[in-house]
C-alpha cells in the first residue's frame, strides 16, 4: 500500500493521506538551527545541541503518537481543523504534505478554506519559517480565526522530563506586540531565550498551557480555541507556551498570508537586559525585521532551494530505473547529509538526550557526505581525531556541543581506530588534499599533545598491531562495529551497560571483522604513507596486513564461510559448529570487499553461503539462527528477541557491504538485487508492511524470524545511507574517486541499461556516459576522455580543466 | 472553593468532582509494592524502586494532565465511559472518588449502570488488587462491556524513556486463560515478570498498544472499544499493553463483581521456565488463586484497614477542633507514613528516576514515623548510618534497592551529619532502646569497618567541630538544610549542578543554621553520652556546644534577627545589610526551639521579626526581599523567579520550626497560627487557590512576591509532615517523649479548649486528658497519672503498666 508518491522534478515527497503508519518527518535546517518535522506537524527544534538546548516540546512515545508540534489551528465557526491533521484530527476535505530539501509544504482544506503551510530553515538564521496563506474558496465572506502552538521545552530536554519540582516553578515569559518570548532561566545563568513572532498585529495571545489547553484538556480539543478566545494570560511557571490568534475576514477567492517566526536569540554578557529584567530583544527584533514581508522569505526560501541544488547536482544520475535515479541524486543524499547534521542523536528513535556523536558513526557517515561538503567534513575529521587517545584509542563517542569525549562510556571499541584512518583516506581521495595529513591535531582535546593528523593514523595503525589475539586476530575490546557482540563483558544483571559492565576487555576475544578493517584501511593506510613520501612505513604496514592476512586465512576460516569472532574463551563465534549464531554477516561482507580471500575463492564460497543462509525477501539477516536464549558470553546480541535488530535482525547498515563485495567480484544482478532489497524507494508499495518513510534508509528491518518480517524500524540515523552510496555510487555504477583521479568501473545488472552520470570532483565537473551494449555485469572495454582514449579505467586528474566529458562502453 | 470533604469516621477524603485542580492523589502499598493513584485513575505501579523496577509506565507533564493509569472501561452500546471520569471525560451522572488509608474508592454511574471500584495493595504481596462491581440500576437488561487497560512500563523507567532504538525491539508477552503475562527481558537478565489476571473468563483481551488504541488513537477513545471487540494482539516489540475484554449481560438490579489483580512475579534462576521460553507462571499463579474469591479479597482489605487502625491508634486526638483531630489522628500520620515509603522518589512531582533516599530527609522523616513503626525506624536508622564515611561527612543520599551511598552527588553537605543524631535520639528517646547504639553499623557500606553507631554519632558531632570557619560557626560546605544556598560553587553555566559543581566546598562560608542544629543536637548528643555511661565526653560536648553558642551570640545576630551565613568571601548572608535577603526563616526557626538566645531575648525578637517581615496570610515564607537577580555567590536560591520555591516562597518545611519556636516561647496563639495557614484541612475552601490536595502537604507554597502567590506545588513528599508532626503532637499538644519518660506540656491558643490524647509508648497506652479551665497558653498546674499527682510534667515510664491514665490541668 502507498501512502504517497515521489515528485523527483520538486525533489519531494508527498504524502496524501496524514495517518501514515508511523510518523514520516523531514530535517529543517543546515547550521546550527534544526527542526524535525512530521507529516501531522509532529516534532521539535533546537540549537545546535538536541538535549542541552532544546527549543519546544516533544513526547517520546506518547499517544496520540507523534505529539506535540508546532500546530496551527483554524478555527471556522464550530470547526476547528489543523492544517497537518493532527492535532484535532478533523477530517480534512484535502490534504497534503510534501517533504523537501530543508523544507516541508502542507496544503489541506476543510469546508472550502484552504491553508498552504511553507515551513523551513533559513540557510544562516537560527530560526524556524512558517509562512501561512489562508484562502476562501467559497463564494461567501467568511470570518475565521488562526491561531499558532509551540510548547516550550525549558532548554535542557533531559532535565525537562524529570526535575518537575524545580521545573515547576522557573518558567517565565515576556509578550511584546506580536511577539511571545520564552525567557526561563535567562535571568540567571542562560543568554538565550527563544522567540515567537508574526508579521502582524494579533488579537490576543496565550503563553500558559493550562489556559490555553484547559487543566484537563488536550491538544486536540484546546478549551481557549473552543471558547475562540485566547486570554492574554502570561505564564508563571508550570508549562510556558506560545500561542498567538488572529481573526481574519476572506471575501471569496480572498487569500491572507501571514509569516510565523519561531527562533533562538542570544546576547553578550553585558547585553542581557534592555530594562530591569526585561531582556534585551534586539537580536530576535533582527531576525523578525528581516522576515517580515512575504518578498523576503521567498528569497531565503529561493536560496535554500538553490543550496540543496549546488550541493545535489555534485552527482546527479541517469538511469533506466526512476527509483534508483531518485535515491542516488535526491534522497540518499539527503540522508547523508541528514547525518552529518545529527549523528544518531535525535529523530523519532533518538530521544536527543542520549549519546552525543559517535566515533565510528561519524567516520563512516563522511563516507557519504564527503564529496558534498569537503571543507566540512575536513572540519569533522579533526574534531573527530581531537578525541583520540594517545595509544591510538579512542573515546566511543563525543559531544557535539563541547566537542570533549564522552567518559561515560569511554574507550576500548577496538575497531573505533580504524575508521579514523577509513574517514580520512575517503577525504584524500575526494579531495586530494593532502595537507590535513599535517595539520595538528591534540589527543584527548588537551592542546598541548597536538601532532600531525598522520600521526594519529600511525597510531591508530599501531594500536591494532599492538592488540591481537592467541590466533594473531585484533583484539575485539569492547566491541567491534556490531555494538551488541560483547565478548568480555558477562553481565548477568538488568542495568548493568553490555558494554562497559565487567572487564569488557580482554587478551582473548578477537575479531575476525577488524581483521578485515584492517587489510582495507591498513593498505589505505600504505597508501597514504607512500604518498606523503615515506615508503618504509608504508612498506612496513604492507608487511603487517599481510599477517594479519595469513591469519585470516589460518584461523579466520570455517570451511564455508568466514568465522565472527573468538570469545573470551577462545571459542569459534558464528562458525557451524556453534549451535545458534552460525553465520554472521559482517565478515561474509567486509572481508571480500577489503579484498581478502578473493584470490583463494573464500569471498565467492563466504558470499554463496550469505545467500543460502542470511538472505530474505526484505534484506539480508545479520545472522543466523538467531539466539533463542541469553548467552552471557556473547552479550546484547543475545537478548534481542529473534528477528530483531543484532539478534537476526536484517540491519541494514551491512547489506551494502555484501552488495559491495558482489560487485567487487563482478556479480551485477547480485549486487544490484541486494541493493533493490533494502531500497526504501523500492518499497514505497507495501508501506504497510514496511512502515517508516519509503524515502529513506531505516537502521534495521525485522528479521524471518520475527513475529513483524519486513517491519522497519529507526529510519533517518542510520549508517546504511552512507554505506549505500558508497555503494551505489562507487561500487555499482562505479564512480570511484582515488587517489590519482576518479576510477570508471560500474558492476550492474545485464538489463540495466545505460546511464550517465554528472559528479565534481575536486572542484571539477565530469560529464560520465556509460553504454552497456553487450549487457555485461562489470567491465569497461573503452574509455574516451573528451574524446581520447585512455588505457585502464582511471581518468587521471587534471585541475586545469572546468569541465570532462567521458565516454565509457561497457564489455 | 471546596472539591470534596473529609469523612473522618472512614478516614477517607472524598472526592466529588473528577476535574479537581491538580491530581490529587493516594498511595496504595505498605512494603514493597506501591501504587500511585489519582483521583482519575491516572497512576503507576512498581516494586521497590520506582526507576529501576517500575511495572506500569506513566507520562509526566503530559497533556491531558495526569495520564495514564490503571483504566476500566464501559462500553454501554455507544457510550464509553471510566469510572474515574479519566481518559474518556465521558460527563458522568455520578462520580466519586474515596481515597483511604492505603486504599482507593471509585463509584460512579452513566446511564443507570454504576460502578464500584476499590483498588489497594494487600500488606503482603506484590500486587495491585482492583475489585469492580457492576450493577443495572434501571429496570431493563442491559448487556455491556468491560475492559481493563494497563501500558506496561519495560522496567527501568529511566532507560524507558529514552532508549528508544532498543527498547522498540524488546517488549514481549505470554497470555494464558485471563491472565496477560509482561517478560520483556525475561529471557535475558531478569528473573522478574509482571502479570495481569482476572477471576473470570474473557472474551478477548490486547497486549499491543496500537492494536488498542489504533496508531493515531489515544486513551480517549480507544479503537479496539468503539469496534466493540478487543483483537487478541500478541505485542512484539513496540509498545506492549494490557487489556481484558469482558461481555456481561446484567438483570434489572443484578450486580456483577470481578477481582483484577496486576501484580510482579519472580523466579529463581534454576525456575525461571516452565518450557522452551515459555515462563514459569507459579508464583503469580499462587497470587492469582490467593485473591481468586471476593471473600479473599473481602478479607485482605479487612486487614488492611486493621493494619491502619493499629497503626494511627498510636497517636489519636480529640480537640474541640476538627481539622486539628482529623490532620493529627488520620493525614499527618499517613503522610509520614507515605515519606517512610518514598522518601522524595515518587510523587506526581517526583519522577521517581532522580535521586534516591535523602540522608537528610530520610532523617527528618523519622521524627515523624518513629512513633508508628519503631522497628522500621529501627532498621532505617542502620541503613542510613552505613552510608557515613569514616570522617563523620555522609553520602547526600542512597539508593533504596542497594543502600548504597550515590556518588554523583557525594557529601559535603555539612548538616547532614547532625541530622543523624536528631534521628538516633528521636528513636531511643521513643522507644528506650539504647541498644541500636551499640549496634555494629559500616562506614560507607565496607562491612569490615563496622563501629558501633555511637562512634558514628561521635564523628558526626566531630565532623562539625573540626569544620568551623572563621567566626568559630559550623562551615556550610556545599549546602545546609537548605540545598539552595550553594556559598562555594559559584556556576555561571547552565547544566552545572549548582550543588557539586566549581569548589563547591571550602574554608570560609559559614551556617549559622548549622550553628544551632549543633546547639541542639549537640546537647542531646552529650545527652546520650551521659545515657550510656560516658560523662566525660558528654561534658566534652557541652563545652563544645557553648563554643558554637558564644559564636553565634557573637557573630551571628543581626541587631533585630539572626543571620543566615557568612558567603566564601566572609560577607553577611540574610543581613539588614544585605540589598536583598535581608532575613532567611531558617535561624529564625531553628535557633529559639535548640535553645538559643532564648535567655538572651534574642529568640523573642527573632520571631517579632519573622512575623513583621516573613509571614503572610498564606505561611512564612522563606526570605525577604527576594532576589530580584541571579547571585553568583549565593547559587540556586537566586535563580528561581522571586515569590517561588526557595526564592522567597512559602517553604513549607520551616513554618513548623517557627511554630515550634514560638511554642517554646510559651506562644499558643502564635504557634497555632503559623500551624494554622499551611495545614491543609484549614485551605480545602480555596483549593482554587491552593490546588494541591487538602489533606497532605505541600513543599511549597507560592509566596507573596509570586504571581501565583498561594498556589501550593509539590505536594506529599515533604519534610514537613514529619516536622509538623513533631510540632503539633510534640509542642502545641505537647506530648513529648523524652529519655526518662512522656512529658506533658502543651502551648495552646487561649480558645482552644480542652482535648484528650491517646497515645503508644513504649508499648504502654497513655490515655491523656488536658483541661484548660483558665485559657492559658501554656503551663501545666497539675498532672494526675493514673490518680496520682506528679511533680513537673514528666510522667516517668513504668514498663509494668499496660494503660496509663493522664489528668493534666494547665493553668
Amino acid at each position: 500500500m502507498k501512502y504517497g508518491f515521489f515528485d523527483d522534478l520538486s525533489r519531494e515527497y508527498v504524502i496524501q493521506q496524514p495517518d501514515t503508519p508511523l510518523p514520516w518527518i523531514n530535517y529543517l535546517g543546515s547550521d546550527n538551527f534544526f527542526s524535525l518535522i512530521s507529516n501531522t506537524c509532529g516534532g521539535y527544534c533546537f540549537y545546535k545541541d538536541a538535549k542541552l538546548l532544546r527549543m519546544t516540546r516533544y513526547r517520546y512515545n506518547n499517544v496520540p503518537y507523534d505529539t506535540n508540534g508546532h500546530y496551527f489551528y483554524i478555527k471556522d465557526r464550530d470547526t476547528i481543523w489543523n492544517p497537518g491533521w493532527q492535532p484535532s484530527k478533523t477530517p480534512l476535505d484535502s490534504y497534503e504534505c510534501r517533504h523537501g530539501m530543508g523544507y516541508s509544504i502542507f496544503k489541506s482544506s476543510k469546508n472550502q478554506i484552504t491553508a498552504n503551510l511553507l515551513t523551513f530553515v533559513p540557510l544562516k538564521d537560527s530560526c524556524e519559517i512558517q509562512k501561512i496563506t489562508l484562502t476562501n474558496d467559497s463564494e461567501k465572506e467568511r470570518n475565521i480565526s488562526l491561531f499558532s502552538y509551540a510548547e516550550w521545552c525549558l532548554w535542557n530536554a533531559d532535565d525537562d522530563s524529570r526535575n518537575f519540582q524545580r521545573n515547576l516553578s522557573t518558567g517565565e515569559v515576556e509578550v511584546k506586540d506580536s511577539v511571545l518570548y520564552h525567557k526561563t532561566e535567562y535571568r540567571e545563568r542562560r543568554n538565550h531565550y527563544a522567540f515567537y513572532g508574526v508579521n502582524a498585529p494579533v488579537n490576543h495571545f496565550e503563553t500558559s498551557r493550562d489556559a490555553f489547553l484547559g487543566v484537563y484538556g488536550s491538544a486536540e480539543k484546546p478549551t481557549a480555541i473552543i471558547d475562540g478566545k485566547l486570554t492574554d494570560s502570561i505564564a508563571s511557571g508550570w508549562y510556558p507556551i506560545a500561542s498567538h490568534q488572529i481573526n481574519l475576514c476572506l471575501k471569496p477567492g480572498e487569500s491572507k498570508t501571514f509569516v510565523f517566526v519561531l527562533g533562538y536569540a542570544e546576547n553578550p554578557e553585558e547585553e542581557k537586559w534592555e530594562a530591569e529584567n526585561i531582556i534585551n530583544k534586539k537580536p530576535a527584533e533582527t531576525i523578525l525585521k528581516k522576515y517580515s514581508s512575504e518578498a523576503s522569505v521567498d528569497q531565503a526560501f529561493s536560496a535554500l532551494k538553490d543550496y540543496w541544488t549546488d550541493l545535489l547536482s555534485r552527482f546527479q544520475v541517469t538511469t533506466e530505473n526512476e527509483k534508483v535515479n531518485r535515491m542516488v541524486h535526491i534522497w540518499n543524499q539527503y540522508q547523508c547529509m541528514v547525518t552529518f547534521n545529527m549523528s544518531r542523536s535525535a529523530s523519532y528513535y533518538e530521544s536527543g538526550i542520549g549519546r552525543g556523536m559517535g566515533f565510528r558513526d561519524s567516520c563512516q557517515d563522511l563516507l557519504g557526505f564527503v564529496h558534498l561538503i569537503p571543507e566540512r567534513a575536513r572540519t569533522r575529521i579533526i574534531d573527530i581525531a581531537s578525541t583520540q587517545f594517545a595509544d591510538g584509542s579512542a573515546y566511543h563517542q563525543y559531544q557535539p556541543l563541547t566537542k570533549k569525549g564522552n567518559s561515560d562510556i569511554g574507550s576500548g571499541f577496538n575497531d573505533d581506530p580504524l575508521w579514523l584512518i577509513a574517514a580520512v583516506s575517503a577525504y584524500i581521495r575526494e579531495t586530494g588534499d593532502t595537507s590535513i595529513l599535517k595539520e595538528p591535531v591534540p589527543f584527548d582535546n588537551e592542546e598541548e599533545t597536538a601532532v600531525p593528523l598522520m600521526e594519529h593514523l600511525k597510531r591508530s595503525f599501531d594500536f591494532i598491531v599492538s592488540h591481537k589475539g592467541p590466533h594473531g586476530l585484533p583484539l575485539i575490546g569492547r566491541a567491534d562495529w556490531n555494538d551488541c557482540l560483547n565478548l568480555n563483558c558477562y553481565s548477568r544483571h538488568p542495568g548493568e551497560s553490555f558494554q562497559t559492565f565487567g572487564p569488557s576487555e580482554g587478551p582473548v576475544a578477537e575479531s575476525v571483522f577488524i581483521a578485515g578493517m584492517f587489510v582495507k584501511y591498513g593498505r589505505e593506510y600504505a597508501d597514504l604513507c607512500h604518498l606523503v613520501g615515506n615508503p618504509a612505513e608504508s612498506e612496513h604496514a604492507h608487511k603487517e596486513v599481510a599477517k594479519v592476512y595469513d591469519s585470516i586465512l589460518q584461523h579466520g576460516w570455517d570451511g564455508k564461510w568466514f568465522l565472527r569472532a573468538y570469545d573470551a574463551n577462545g571459542e569459534k563465534v558464528g562458525s557451524a559448529d556453534c549451535q545458534e549464531g552460525k553465520i554472521f554477516i559482517e565478515p561474509q561482507g567486509f572481508l571480500p570487499l577489503s579484498g581478502v580471500g578473493i584470490k583463494e575463492g573464500l569471498a565467492e564460497q563466504a558470499l554463496k553461503s550469505t545467500e543460502e543462509w542470511l538472505d530474505t525477501q526484505y534484506g539480508i539477516t545479520i545472522l543466523q539462527p538467531p539466539y533463542t536464549h541469553y548467552h552471557l558470553n556473547l552479550g546484547e546480541i543475545s537478548s534481542y528477541p529473534p528477528g530483531y535488530k543484532e539478534n537476526a535482525g536484517i540491519f541494514c547498515h551491512n547489506n551494502p557491504w555484501v552488495s559491495i563485495s558482489e560487485a567487487v567480484l563482478g556479480h551485477g544482478n547480485r549486487a544490484f538485487d541486494v541493493y533493490r532489497k533494502i531500497c526504501p524507494a523500492f518499497l514505497e508499495d507495501i508501506s504497510e508492511i514496511h512502515r517508516t518513510e519509503p524515502y529513506v534508509y531505516s537502521q534495521m528491518i525485522a528479521g524471518k524470524d520475527a513475529p513483524r518480517f519486513g517491519e522497519a524500524k529507526n529510519s533517518w540515523l542510520t549508517g546504511t545511507a552512507a554505506w549505500t552510496f558508497v555503494n551505489v555510487s562507487q561500487y555499482i555504477l562505479g564512480i570511484q574517486p582515488t587517489l590519482e583521479g576518479l576510477c570508471i568501473d560500474p558492476c550492474v545488472p545485464e538489463d540495466f541499461g545505460d546511464f550517465t552520470v554528472t559528479r565534481m570532483y575536486r572542484g571539477v565537473c565530469y560529464h560520465i556516459s556509460v553504454r552497456n551494449p553487450h549487457h555485461v555485469q562489470r567491465g569497461i572495454s573503452t574509455l574516451l576522455v573528451d574524446g581520447v582514449a585512455v588505457q585502464g579505467n582511471i581518468i587521471p586528474f587534471d585541475s586545469g580543466k572546468t569541465d570532462v566529458y567521458v565516454e565509457a562502453a561497457m564489455g
